[in-house]
This record gives C-alpha cells, structure tokens and sequence, in this order.
C-alpha cells in the first residue's frame, strides 16, 4: 500500500513512472486515486506489454466505485434469493458526488425491470449523464426531493452520506440533509420485504437503533464487501475452486 | 492496523461503526485508543454476538495498561525465581498519569506481603483511587517525594517516564523531575539483589552507563513484552501448546 | 518498518534505545536515515553483542546508498555481458548531494580501466572527498559542466534528480538543471552500445520518449533493485540456494 504523502510523487516522479514501478514489482495493482482516469490509464499502458497484470479500480474520486457496485448487486442477489426483477430501488442522499451511486446504477442495468428513484436535495440531484444512461437503456426513474415516497414504494433504499469531503468551499453546510434520514419511526412506512443499504461509513443517515430490524442489510453489505473482494482477485488470480471450496 | 488519522473516523463514522466493522473482518481486536472505555465498549458490544471475537486493551490514555503490567509481573517473577513474597517494589515518577503504573499496582495485589514505595514529585503523585484500592486490599503502601528511600529498601526500582503527552497547559515545564533519576553513582545505595525496571521508552530516568548493571532488568523486561504478548495472543487463540513448544 | 514520526522518538526516545529495542525483536535491521551515521552505530553496537544480526545501510541521508550502489554495478555487469573493462561513464546532474553517486564511485572501483566523466551545473560538482578518492585509487576524471561530451564518449550514462530536499533555503530555483537533460533529439549521438542509467525517480531528466530505445536501461535497473535487494537479504540469512533456484 502506498499512500500519496509517502510516495515518489512527492520528489515530482510522473503518475507513469509510478505505474511502471508498481507494474515491475507486482502481479495486480488496486488503485484508489482522486482523479477518473488513474487505472484506466494503468489498464492501457500495461495491456499490451509482456507483463499484462490486472488492475482494478478501488474508487476514482467521485466519479466511479466498481468494487462497490459489484457488492451492492450481490447483495441486493442475495437478499432477494437470486430473483431480482422489476424492483423499485430509492437512492438517497448526494447523488450528485457520491461515486457509489454512480457505479451502482450501471451494474442495476444488469437487473430486469428495475425501477430508480432518486431522492436527494435539489442541489445534489443525479448528474445529467447519468439520466442519458437511464434513457439510453430503457430504465424508468423518477426524481424526488422528499423521502417518504422512496418509504413506501422501495424495494431497495440506499441510503448515502453526504460527501463533503468535495466541498470547494464547504457549500455542504448551507444544506438541508436532515430530510434524507432513515429513523426507527419511519419503519412502519416500509415495504415489509424492503432492504435498508448504506455503502457505510454513515453519519446519521441511519439511525443506530435501526440496526436491528430485519430489513437493515447494511451490515450484511458491508462484509459482502470482504466476500466479493476475496472473490475477485482470486477469480483474476485464476484460484475460483479455492474460493469456492471456502467457507 | 488503523490509526486515528486514515480511519473512518475522519468521515464522521461513530466508534461504534467502526468497531463492527472491524468486528465483522477479524477474530482479535487489540486496542489503543486515548479514551479509557473503548476496549470496554468493544468488548460489551460483542460479547453476545453470534462471533464473541476476543478484545484486547494494548492501553487507554492515562487509565490503564493491562498487557503492560502482565509482562511487567512476569519480568518480577523471573527475576525472583518465581519465589515473589514480601517484596518491597518502588514505583518513581509520574504516578498522577502513567497507565503503566496504575496497572502495575492492580496485578501486585497477587504477590503475597507485596509492600509499594511511591516515590514522586508533589504534582504527580498516585491517584486517590489507587490508594483506595490498596487499602481495601490491605497493602501498605508509603509516600515519598525524594528517591533515597526507595534505593535503600526497595527489591524493585520501576521508574517512568513524564507523562508531558498529557499536558494541558505546559505544566511538566515546571515540575523539577531530575530528583527521580538513577544514576551509576547511585548503585551502591541499592540492594543487592535489587531490580531496576522501566516500561520504557525512557528519557533521563535511568542513565544509559546503568545499562551494564546486572539489576538492570529493563531490557530483559521489553523483550518480555514481545513474549508475553505473543504468548497472550496464542492462549487466546487456543494455540498454547505452539508457544509451550518455541524456542 | 518504523517511520520516524511514528516512533518512539516523538517520545524523547534516544537512537540508541530505538535501536536496542528493534536489535531485540528482529533478525535484521534496515535504516534508512537522514543522519550518515546511524547505519554504522548499530553495526557498532551489536557486533560484539550475543546476537550480531547483520544490519543494511538502505540509505543515510546524503551521504550513502550501498544498496542503489550494488544494483548499478550489477546493471552494468548484465549490460555489458559481464566484461566491463575500460569503460567510461558519466555522471550526469547533482553530483555533489546525490548519495547514489558517492556510492557508485565507490563500487566503480571494482571494474578495471573505468573513467569517469563528471557533469554537473558548477554548484553541484563531485565533492573534494570523492576526487581524493578517485586520485588515490588511480581512477581516471574529468568534470564538465555541458553534457555534450558525455553524449559522444560515454558507455554508461547516469542520470541523477536534482536533490532539492537538502536545499536550505530554495537554491536549487537558481540552478539552470535544463542543460543536464536527455531528449529524444539527443540519442543518435550516443554510442551505439551505450546504456542510459537513472537511479529513479525523475522528473524530466530523461525525457519519457527515451524510454523505448534499446540504450534506455533505467527500468532494468529499477526491477534489479528487487532482484539485488531479495538476493542480499537471502545471503545475508544464508539462504543463497533459495535464490539460485529461483527463476
């Protein structure tokens, strides 16, 4: 692991050369880096070469989270025991920044007649593209400001913190986001089938004494993360009878 | 390992977050945490969880450090050819904030006809609490704000370091500590069979030109740690016989 | 790995201390430090102990690098198919702060017939010390301040950064470092069989479309630190065949 304070990149080495190490003493790079391009980047330069090692992306600033998206599906698998069609999934919380929610509409495409609700302030609303995606693919969504539609039509809700930490100038304070919480009074509104997520760490988004309700998945999320992962280099390692011999 | 500084606690996660998360990854959590109630609360919170994972205190703040006594018990029973009985154990220094210290006094309590010598600066000296302990365990225990007394009479010599990482306002600046040193010129002073003891790191307590000293028991004791702890983490792991077997 | 921020140093830990406990818990030590000594202490103060585990300079300060030195030596030793006589080889940048120059010199020694060309901005130039050692090991030098020279007459051309983190007060901004440069635009005037040498990182001192010609050897060099550094530990611990058989 090696974070960027410690790194060359200090002494003014070029995100290339860096690559190129990493690339010459390693068999898989996992980067999570600020900017959209880093592992991709990585993925094309090493392509071609003689050592053409895996990358994968740990998160691209606020554009792109795959890991995530690919534990939030199996997740959202596993709670519906594999038959996951026609679910109505609310995203809630800063659409606008949070790198998860992007990921995470890419993979639903995968899922038949999923319908999207996102419910968010006006100032952190879903991104354009996004809808052109949604458009593009023919999957229904609509937009909401308020959260108690997303209470009682959700199969799914997904609930994110507000990621302030891509404030320019800490515009996040002058936003109301109390209104985009899940508390234990609110439970009754739910589906009874519905599964509460959170890509976690939470704020307050959830309440803690939400935690014990059978819907709350979050928790379930959040170590599927450790599976999922596992999985994944071992599946790029070619070492899937491993895994699944495990556990 | 995760400091303060890169966990989830810089994006508002709540210490209770964060130990479920750890919780849900590992079958062992050691902690170090500033605030005295955090191993306690890690260890309550899972105790009846389908995974009662193992909790160890490696020392909160000012308060406690149970690891530390535990090696430092063991380091006074090797010395003594596990024959420790009315032992007169010196405790110098900062008493007011050494968790080591606290600690120590706690697990003597299983040393038959221990007697304790705190020896300290007016401003440091051993909390009420302590006291309290001792003479509810009818251990005496005496004062004293100068060394000689103890380089005379103790079997013992455990010095400390000033615990200036817990200044408010400066105020180690104006505590005269040069008093609550060993130098070689002071060896002849102490017994015999005396021990000199250090949790270290050390600053000026003990003079470097000690070290030679065959009671100069401080070096013997930090290796100590390393088996001590090794040996508590396989015990708990059930892997006694793995240690009973090394070396 | 112990980072000095981290350690116990913060504590008012002397390196003496610092270095007895981590001489007690390994079987080998790895400094790298910003002092020229340290290196060199250790090797003092465990010699002669009960447990004399070996102990590598990975780097002090300024003034040496021992190990870059061993995987240069064996770059060239590989690059010239292990007959490396009479060569001449430049030295290209900060020659008066760069430590891998000093140690290179030092093991350049070793190849019979070698000259060395200095070329350096007249504020960087090889140190007194350097030369004296040059003259007393009858070692051919030049010293140039254009890098033209090199081009036509070198071998080995080794390129160094400019080590602005000894600066003291940002003199580095004064020194015109561009002329100490390799561009595309340069190459035919090197020899057909020469190699292009940087102990890494760079910042433009090698330009990036360097990198494909058949004379680039700096990656090569950059992987046998690897190589070099894993066959010196195993060595060290006796281990030799592991390595030979490996690969």
């Amino acid at each position: 692991m090696r974070s960027a304070a410690s790194s060359s990149e200090v002494k003014g080495e070029s995100i290339e050369d860096t690559l190129e190490t990493m690339h010459s003493y390693t068999d898989m790079i996992i980067i999570r880096h600020k900017d959209d391009n880093i592992a991709e980047k990585a993925a094309y330069m090493f392509n071609n070469s003689s050592k053409p090692i895996p990358i994968i992306n740990a998160g691209s600033g606020p554009f792109e989270h795959p890991t995530q998206s690919l534990l939030d599906a199996y997740t959202i698998f596993r709670a519906f025991e594999s038959k996951v069609k026609n679910k109505t999934i609310a995203v809630i919380g800063d659409l606008k920044r949070g790198r998860a929610v992007r990921s995470l509409v890419y993979i639903l495409k995968n899922f038949e007649g999923t319908r999207l609700l996102f419910i968010s302030p006006p100032e952190l609303s879903i991104p354009g593209d996004i809808k052109d995606f949604l458009v593009k693919n023919n999957m229904p969504f609509e937009e909401h400001n308020s959260v108690e539609k997303g209470f009682r039509k959700a199969d799914v809700l997904y609930f994110t913190r507000i990621q302030d930490e891509y404030d320019t100038h800490h515009e996040s304070l002058g936003i109301d986001y109390t209104g985009f919480y899940l508390k234990k009074e609110d439970l009754p509104q739910l589906k009874k089938n519905a599964i509460i997520m959170h890509p976690l760490p939470r704020r307050n988004e959830i309440s803690s004494d939400v935690d014990n309700d059978s819907r709350a998945w979050y928790w379930k999320q959040e170590i599927n993360g450790l599976w999922m992962r596992t999985a994944m280099i071992a599946h790029l390692f070619k070492e899937d009878g491993y895994i699944l011999n495990y556990r």
